[in-house]
């Protein structure tokens, strides 16, 4: 119940192990066409160039920037965590001229700040954070595609602790460019990353004047290994894709209305029961994540010696914070088939189990978590 | 039994659908010192710096070249097949300057052809390919330590094909950095890419003027996950790691030796029957990579329609020939588990099969290979 890996359903698990076939073989061309599909369902999108890339989210984050970014370029990105800030390091080594716009960890973006540092200039590329995994903060994409446009530039956004737990809508929203990782709300094992990129965004990939620096991440190849023309580029984790296929399939099976809502449940309850504990949670209301929930170390606690404790007494991992919250709060994930009201109490009950051997004072939150679910 | 991904032995297979723990658990973190370990031995060397990236063969490739060219650097790089060739268009990507030897697809590398290129100049890297996953080539890696020393510049090697097939032996070779896959003779699934790099090439990576055009692949970051620190980087594989560690650990308990001698005596009996077959093998014997055979395709046979009858009536997929060799031979793979006297008899009696029905006339192979068998 961290940030991600998610606890994996064992009939991904199941799908993960298969015989490992041809990255050519027929049979596996269908697996990838079928990914493909499904991916766009989640996206939110009819963006042609939809796959998943062969590396873990942060690979993602360099194709998207690789492909989108030439040297001398101009992108706006805003940071108010850890993969903001980490966008704004990878486009500085694209060679583009890179404007940040901070704000703090834990805060949600102001469009009306991103809107003024982008008056009167032209960008090539906005960027900014969905669901910011360091932080817990889920930002409403809807101002940004005007914003984008009143400077000229692709709106690409970080969605990997967004995509298949709370909505993704990629096409009502106007972005361009879009990665995810596949170990959050898909519950699928870490080591795919899925990228999706519009219509626009093919157009400056091909009108570039400059190569991709990235040979391993130059999608104008890998295109040509996952489109009609099944080019081989590099030779695809097999195995990895039929995992992504099968969490897919459980995505949409169960529907993403269902699943969304049973996100928001489950992390209200758990809210709710760390508040009845006594803990606070950093993000306001109007901004939080379901899959992920910031929450406050109590002063005097000892951070590393509690989330050690969880582990060895309860086999339970919760993430510790990231940046301006390292040491002052923890991040506990409710995600795809982890988010269950049997994880909410077992977290809840052994956060205060651990707490309360440790010599720390806190209320009761099985009655709140439990009314919650209701 | 195509040039990878080979088949997967069903421990791995096991070892790969284990319950996914996080990236930072302790328990993960004790199978990534053993993974490490199990690699140092499989790759002949000492070196610190040896794990697995977090994507597929290709990606190993540029980890290397990203992090040890810099701009306007000179790097010799030798091409006598596609991976080659592909190691010279990252290098360039890189920013640095590519001095290129070529000898035609299939013939081995002469190492007085490269001392001459390096003759009297200065190179800050020697690229080369041990074992062309294109042509079947195995390159002796002798000469090219006095060759790179007379020129100043590090030693870096593509072993995909032969880590854990043929010998690599980095340290008594004297090689400086080396990427490998696990899909081809470690026979893991797709996705990984072991690399190990020399204390030379730590020194050339930490004095380097400029930063690592990828943040993904840069190693700098990348070592302090796999190193002591424990610093978070990217989200490892996690399950990916799992099974690589089940496929190093069945390596290691066969023994390096006793396999080595498995792929060499199946190899000799796949090419003994081939050629009684009549089909001719385009490489001379003493340059022949044992975990794959290139086999010419005869006159007037429809490469496609032969391979795709190999795939539907027998269930077995052949490689195509790469570059020079595109329709003109096919690539048969013997490689880690799949490298069995079973296989052998199945490919031959298979593609026997495929050609007489396809109306060429082609000679018994069995009695050949079971003879190579004994």
């Amino acid at each position: 119940m961290g940030p991600g890996p998610s606890d994996v359903d064992p009939a991904v698990l199941r799908a993960l192990s298969a015989p490992t076939i041809g990255h050519l073989d027929p049979a596996f061309l269908t697996i990838m066409d079928e990914v493909r599909a499904m991916l766009r369902a989640c996206f939110g999108t009819q963006n042609e160039l939809t796959m998943p890339m062969s590396g873990t989210g942060s690979a993602g984050m360099e194709t998207l920037l690789v492909n989108l970014l030439e040297p001398g370029d101009r992108a706006l990105i805003a940071q108010h965590g850890v993969f903001g800030g980490r966008m704004a390091e990878v486009a500085r080594r694209c060679g583009a001229e890179v404007e940040l716009v901070t704000e703090p960890f834990g805060q949600p973006l102001r469009p009306e700040v991103i809107a003024a540092a982008a008056e009167g200039k032209r960008f090539d590329l906005i960027a900014l954070v969905h669901a910011e995994t360091s932080t817990g903060v889920l930002t409403d994409l809807t101002p940004y595609r005007s914003i984008a446009n009143r400077c000229g530039a692709l709106l690409a956004i970080d969605c990997v602790t967004s995509l298949g737990g709370v909505p993704v809508e990629l096409d009502k929203h106007g972005v361009d460019a879009a990665y995810s990782g596949t170990q959050k709300c898909l519950s699928c094992p870490p080591g795919l990353s899925p990228v999706s990129l519009s219509p626009r965004a093919v157009a400056k990939m091909t009108s570039r004047d400059t190569q991709v620096q990235s040979w391993y991440l130059d999608l104008g190849l890998i295109a040509q290994y996952w489109g009609a023309e099944r080019a081989y580029h590099h030779t695809a984790p097999v195995n990895m894709i039929y995992a992504l296929h099968e969490a897919l399939r459980l995505a949409l099976d169960e529907t993403l209305t269902a699943r969304f809502a049973r996100h928001e449940k489950h992390a209200a309850a758990l809210r709710a029961g760390l508040q009845a504990m006594g803990l606070a949670l950093p993000v306001a209301e109007a901004h939080r994540l379901d899959p992920l929930t910031l929450v406050s170390i109590p002063a005097g606690v000892n951070d590393r010696a509690i989330r050690s404790e969880l582990i060895t007494r309860h086999g339970l991992e919760i993430g510790g914070g990231l940046g301006e919250f390292k040491g002052k709060a923890w991040r506990i994930g409710l995600m795809g088939s982890a988010c269950t009201a049997r994880n909410v109490l077992l977290c809840l009950s052994a956060l205060r189990d651990v707490l309360k051997r440790a010599g720390h004072a806190v209320g009761d939150p099985i009655p709140a978590a439990s009314a919650a679910l209701d």
